[in-house]
């Protein structure tokens, strides 16, 4: 690909409109929206009238009169069908580290203590491993960690409480078989719990399809809720009836202003609700839902899976082909590859500052150091809504010339900072 | 007090400056701080500013740039003078609910299992029951729940392991004596938690002089957060090295950014953190602490805590004068008040009603709905920061013409709606 072909298929994305919802840095290009989406041009002034008038001039009448009271599923609604639910089953709360705690002691309550054994993934992202290793304490149950996919399945035996998977690693991007997991995991009678991190608002989901337990999800990824904006949880309607979680908090309450002493839960997904919920934030994820909700005219999730797909597959062409000294460590098949693509590079190139190089010269992705086996990463991803061939062309060119000049050697690339 | 002795006394008030720092409704008096706080002017230009340039233009840089990843830590040590603690002992994250279910399980956990008894009141506020009844559950505990204050002192033997109380009782504003009763517990070996969610910005609180175990506290209303602002926890600097709670979330991992497979708490406070915290949230409530902090120099919370006993007392005193259908719920002792009173009317007035019709005309206090023997309230919240002489005044002059015109009789106001 040329960069005047990239323009050429820019200039032709039945999406490219869709860009320009967001305020993005001048001359720069942004390939981390899986660790933190982009401003939507609308999130300003939305969140100026949250403030100026629902706050500052409506105050304590805004609970009803601006809908604050009914927020966590009003806009858990909006959510729902682009991870494949329905209205009601979503609500929008807490962080995913706390909406894990609460579906994973739903779903070990669910088994009455009948089976003891929760398994994930030595790989998944680390909060979920601690929220798991607190909840299996709290449970008498035992994590299994598997070092591979390939060893899941076996251990979906009579033991198996719980599988736990993050369906798109937060460092390959490799993406699991959710359909398919989840049909072996309740094959074994066991619960299958999903975090879409990242994977809402970039893949095609199918809870209900794939008839999953419980998901949890992040709102400052991909669907562009702003920084550490509130997460959502999704409980599929069959367990609805016989829920119950710790954080037994007055919003989840079957009638949290009539003041009772004993706590009943509200009904279905409600209860998954815990103390009251920041509406500054909520305000800001409801114009980053908004921004992919905006593709639901011009074939929703399965056009913008399809335009990440042909980013992803075009920056790999061009990683083979510009920079020979990087190995591409995401899935090559398409089908097991999210948003995002990273690459390590050889032992005596220093891809910490290799990326600081790339920032420097306006091209921003993020750095995962390696552990044991694990090589570090350089993490691009590619939301989208937002990221345009020709970026992908400008990213991959810089690198390669980065990588070809030395750059990087440079010593103010190599102080070690702060990783996030 | 007449209109013009109230506006003489406004005028020579050290704290009327500090009403300049909100953005209040025109024609209406606001005396639900004690719910939700008033919008302070900085608010709407700092979060614009978070948006549009740490967000929009610098993204994932401003986790390290714009310090967001330390702003859990450095709002608590803003906090931590106005309730009597140092730098590095409060962190500000999730709700009030969570923090609570925190350190509830921290405290129980310090227990090791030797007390089985938690104690609280009846009249606490039901999210604090609600989360207590939950740990206790997970402890193989039991909740006490007296109905008297005079009630506490017996029930604190051998077996309780935590005395769990809400400094201020939101429905009536009654004050707990937080050193003796802390007193009392230590002398029979429990742990005292304070919920401070209506005293911090309201009340002089001296956590450390009580040596109290834990506290947490909210945002969003004498602090001037905004709706759903993010709350605080405090734990005493001698539980900090065997602190263990069990949210356990990567944010309070001792080293989030090694990404390792093993939950190893940070030390100290920031264990209490969980996931990622929002940041326009956060940014909000640093403006509202700013508006407390501004009193540093003019005499800090002691001259607030005046201010605000000046206003209930006049308060009071007009009430007792101009609506003699009305019986003041709240203690007349100044050392037993916080910063509200309730009133009750005769079963004959319909209570709910004569609020709306006070906010039709421009006084906002709220409703809380009555149960039992104890009465439908009627509640006025006087934040010392923005509620002057004169507000009180024009306050009970409407009431006691709403009360003598009948004009909450008028349909209306009858409809019941929901109670926030």
């Amino acid at each position: 690909m040329t960069r005047d072909e990239a323009l050429a298929r820019d200039a032709t994305d039945p999406l490219r409109t869709l860009r320009d919802q967001f305020d993005l840095p001048q001359g720069r290009i942004y390939l981390d929206g899986n660790s933190l989406g982009a401003l939507p041009k609308a999130t300003p002034a939305r969140v100026a009238q949250v403030l100026q008038q629902e706050w500052g001039q409506d105050l304590i009448e805004s609970w009803n009169k601006a809908g604050w009271i009914d927020t966590p599923r009003t806009l858990g609604d909006r959510i729902a069908p682009l991870i494949g639910a329905r209205p009601g089953e979503v609500l929008v709360a807490d962080s995913t580290s706390v909406n894990l705690y609460k579906v994973l002691h739903a779903a070990l309550s669910l088994q009455q203590g009948q089976r003891r054994k929760v398994v994930s993934e030595r790989g998944n992202f680390p909060t979920d491993l601690y929220i798991a290793q607190s909840v299996c304490r709290a449970h008498g149950a035992e994590l299994v960690l598997v070092d591979s996919p390939d060893d899941i399945e076996p251990q979906l035996d009579e033991h198996c409480a719980v599988l736990l998977l993050t369906q798109v690693n937060y460092r390959s991007g490799r993406v699991h078989d959710m359909a398919k997991l989840t049909r072996w995991a309740h094959q074994a009678g066991a619960l299958a719990v999903w975090d879409l991190a990242h994977s809402a608002g970039a893949l095609v989901v199918d809870l209900l399809g794939t008839a999953a337990d419980f998901a949890v999800g992040c709102g400052y990824k991909y669907l562009n809720g702003g920084p550490g904006a509130p997460a959502f949880v999704w409980a599929h309607p069959r367990h609805h009836v016989q829920l119950t979680q710790p954080l037994t908090g007055w919003m989840g309450h079957a009638e949290p202003f009539a003041f009772t002493t004993d706590y009943h839960p509200a009904p279905g997904i409600q209860q998954f609700q815990c103390g009251t919920p920041s509406i500054l934030a909520m305000a800001a994820l409801a114009c980053g839902v908004d921004t992919l909700r905006a593709a639901d005219g011009l074939g929703g999730m399965v056009a913008l899976r399809g335009k990440s797909v042909a980013l992803t597959e075009a920056f790999i062409a061009a990683i083979d082909k510009q920079c020979p000294q990087a190995s591409v460590q995401s899935p090559r098949d398409v089908a097991q590859r999210g948003s995002q693509v990273s690459i390590s590079l050889p032992s005596n190139i220093n891809g910490y500052a290799v990326m600081q190089a790339l920032i420097d010269r306006g091209v921003v992705g993020d750095y995962r150091v390696g552990s044991g086996s694990a090589p570090g990463l350089l993490r691009f991803g590619f939301a989208p809504l937002y990221v345009r061939f020709v970026d992908v062309f400008d990213a991959v060119t810089t690198l390669a010339d980065v990588l070809t000049r030395d750059t990087w050697r440079e010593p103010r690339f190599q102080q070690a900072g702060k990783v996030t």
